[in-house]
């Protein structure tokens, strides 16, 4: 029986590669808590008490301005701003539960919050990696390889930035083109790279506008790009990032304010005061988010995990990292926001280590409910890496679990009473008509898994699921199709570019 | 800071390994459930309708004149047994929902119930794999240092039946040498390795006497060994495992009836259809148990996954094998009695698909609370192949998942209010005094995992984590040490077994 070939029901295929369909994901589970609600309130109070006795630094003059002119209490000299919990509290009570992000194709829009979850590929990485090369600097090139294999891959809802920083590009400039590969070359919804300032913002909003074919009104209206926003861990947020934060909600869209919290280095050692720390942060940033826009929508961001006590690396996909993304998430639906977190290893290379830090961080995502999976597919190393064969190993695991969230229907047909009869003690269901009838659509097929006998993988040349990985994204890659857009898009994108590289260049 | 050197308090040392400490492991949170209420009863009232209108076939007569004596419809000539809803439900309604299994070392007792969970290792292979010589079919001394590898790893509570088959040893005898070897090797607890006859059965009764130092009548009041029973799906009980199974039930100990249900071969294709045979399967096994000895523990025992519907391979670690582990783990807890599940993959080497599908495994296995997960370290290839390098990243997700469910403190001190004041914004936790006093006991430390940055990593060779689980294996092999048992057990084994084996060639 042809399993592969029969899912097509099922399961796409692209361009030979069975997989999945491009669909919504949603958890119809409850999700895995692991404090109580006591617990979940002391750590509020707690966050309270840091933003009221302690306070953020906050080294943007505006973003000071306009905390002072909602009533907070800033000392301009230190840069100091202490919050009100009352105001924080009017504040926040009433922001949105979920919005829409937009994509180019309108198809692949995605609903932002309750049990819905995105995955989104890695973003950041000064580094590209794969099995011929091995880990070097990313060029353009390859950051555009990396877009159109995550294109192909129907379980990663959004691209995330690009997946690595081109370093062929000028740093001043390189936002722009980042920004226009993953427009063009994928038809998904989109994270924007870089937010780092006033200006790259602005780039970002304006690029946005045209890509989406909407108006700068029409889209402050439509909250549809979550802009991350790291704060500074511990109780910091920088010019660049506030610049960027006040852009993009005087924009209307929606903030995700992530503390870059690493226990034992920028929060303290026991994960209750990391969360109580990260959680200050969080609603710091929401506080400065409604100062600029009343109701625009926030995002509550996870990136808490701990450094090792030796070497002072940071470690990932740790039990510390599941357990503070399941409290997270309960932070967040306390607080009825949209929640994000992300899928992350410390691994150096794409193997065993790499998968199961991968699964102990998509499990604890997935089970928390988080609604946006940042870095779900192809980072590595702490995210120094993005990796090709990464991506496709994750892209499975990301199959795997969203498989799992299919639930198990259970009806007089699927309890199959007559194939039991029919089959009989010591039978065999492979020729049973209900086996006959259900087969080409029953169980989920893989991507890379390989379940043949030794004999025959042996025969095949004994490959390990990376070394089969590398031969799946080349073929994603040599499959790729150019989604359909607007050449007056596309014209009008090279045109803002050229004038604004122009102005740069100028400046 | 020495995070390795520093962990004396939280995890022991095994010869320079640094670990977990050997200890009884809860899972303090909800399970995660994907059936609801009306499914679970769905399932059993299907279940309790195959059992009544078709039946079981069982080949041993001894087991079919036991079932007819309370009351079943048998049909000697088919050996069909059908089986009446209402004495099977009134036989099995008030079954212990937990017991305690005896380890030689008694400080290694283990609770079977409720929710605590017991990592077995793997039992059944023919082959045995390490990176230095590959898959060959394994040896007794093979078996002894995958035994000792084992006993050295604390997050290991039991030992599951030696590893795989010691293909140098005569069949008919080879049983009580993997035995001798269990309860020599190790002071854990252990799951006998075969019970497929009445002699084997009663070998395995003996020796468990001997090596706790009790008498069969003591034995008989105490049950400790969980005895695993396939039924051989569908809808078939085999003579030898049918003996196996009366001869534990007349001894008093907890029977694990575990249906080998692959959908789609075995079972039929829709999971509520596998689900409705496996819990008649296991319905069954408990009656006839009772039928044996009434109030003898049965545990719930879980194998249900799918083949691949192209090749017949059957499949490891996918979405079917998670979503059955926790509705089964439901239908457990439905009939308040222990349940076991298993630790599985396909793949054929210790490599990234390995990983993931074992963790798909592990996570389903553990968040829906199985008490006994047997082949919990060292599966390969479904099972035909006991892999020393796998059984060390085993241990390493064991510990993982073990640290997850170690809740996380909340209260005035772990809030660490006066660490995020000391540190204040853009500083540092590394030098805090909360953070001095809290480090050396702080965070997971890893068996296998290297956080080390990429330039450290790749000076040290460049190793994945399978070929640094190559090293660890070999560091506690070097390290065992036997653990002190008495020289008359030794002795009462031996004469034992050489009684034995004499009648059985000369039979």
């Amino acid at each position: 029986m042809a399993r592969r070939g029969s899912r097509r029901e099922k399961q796409e295929r692209s361009a030979g590669l069975a997989q999945m369909p491009f669909r919504p994901l949603k958890n119809p589970y409850s999700p895995i808590e692991i404090l109580s609600q006591d617990q979940v309130e002391a750590i509020h109070h707690a966050s309270l008490r840091i933003l009221k006795e302690i306070g953020m630094r906050v080294t943007d003059p505006d973003s000071r301005r306009r905390l002072k002119a909602i009533g907070c209490d800033v000392v301009e000299s230190t840069e100091m701003v202490k919050f009100d919990p009352d105001l924080v509290i009017e504040l926040i009570k009433d922001l949105p539960s979920e919005y829409t992000a937009l994509a180019r194709n309108r198809d692949k829009n995605m609903t932002v919050g309750g049990n819905n979850i995105i995955f989104s590929t890695v973003v950041g990485p000064s580094f590209v990696s794969d099995l011929d090369k091995g880990r070097r600097p990313g060029t353009y090139d390859e950051l555009c390889d990396f877009i159109k294999v995550a294109h192909g891959l129907n379980i990663i809802h959004q691209d995330g930035g690009g997946g690595f920083e081109p370093m062929d590009l000028p740093p001043e400039t390189r936002h722009m083109d980042m920004m226009y590969a993953q427009i063009t070359l994928t038809d998904k919804g989109w994270q924007p790279c870089w937010l780092n300032s006033r200006s790259r913002a602005e780039d970002v909003i304006e690029m946005t506008c045209i890509a989406l074919g909407i108006s700068r009104e029409e889209l402050s209206n439509t909250p549809t790009i979550a802009a991350c926003v790291n704060t500074n861990s511990p109780l910091l947020l920088d010019s660049d990032l506030a610049e960027g934060l006040v852009v993009m909600a005087e924009a209307g869209q929606p903030v995700d304010i992530t503390p870059f919290t690493m226990a034992g280095a920028m929060s303290p050692v026991p994960l209750a005061g990391t969360l109580a720390q990260q959680n200050a942060e969080v609603l710091a940033g929401f506080t400065l988010v409604q100062a600029v826009r009343r109701g625009c929508p926030c995002v509550y961001g996870h990136f808490a995990t701990n450094v090792d006590m030796k070497t002072g690396s940071p470690a990932f996909g740790t039990p510390e990292y599941t357990k503070t993304t399941l409290a997270s998430a309960q932070m967040a639906r306390f607080y009825g926001v949209p929640f994000r977190s992300s899928n992350t290893t410390a691994s150096a290379v794409a193997d065993a280590q790499s998968a199961y830090e991968s699964e102990m961080s998509i499990w604890g995502t997935v089970m928390g409910h988080t609604n946006l999976v940042l870095h779900a597919a192809g980072w590595l190393e702490g995210g120094l890496t993005a990796s090709f064969e990464k991506l496709i190993l994750d892209a499975e695991m990301l199959q795997l679990i969203a498989s799992v969230l299919e639930p198990i229907e259970v009806n007089e047909s699927t309890l199959a009473f007559e194939a039991v009869k029919e089959v009989g003690p010591g039978g065999h269901f492979f020729g049973a008509a209900d086996t006959l009838e259900r087969y080409e659509t029953a169980f989920y097929a893989p991507l890379v898994s390989d379940w043949r006998n030794f004999e025959t993988w042996e025969e095949d040349g004994s490959k390990t699921a990376t070394e089969r990985a590398n031969g799946i994204w080349k073929q994603l890659l040599a499959d790729y199709e150019k989604p359909p857009i607007d050449q007056a898009i596309e014209e009008e994108l090279q045109a803002y570019m050229a004038k604004r590289k122009e102005d740069i260049s100028g400046a």
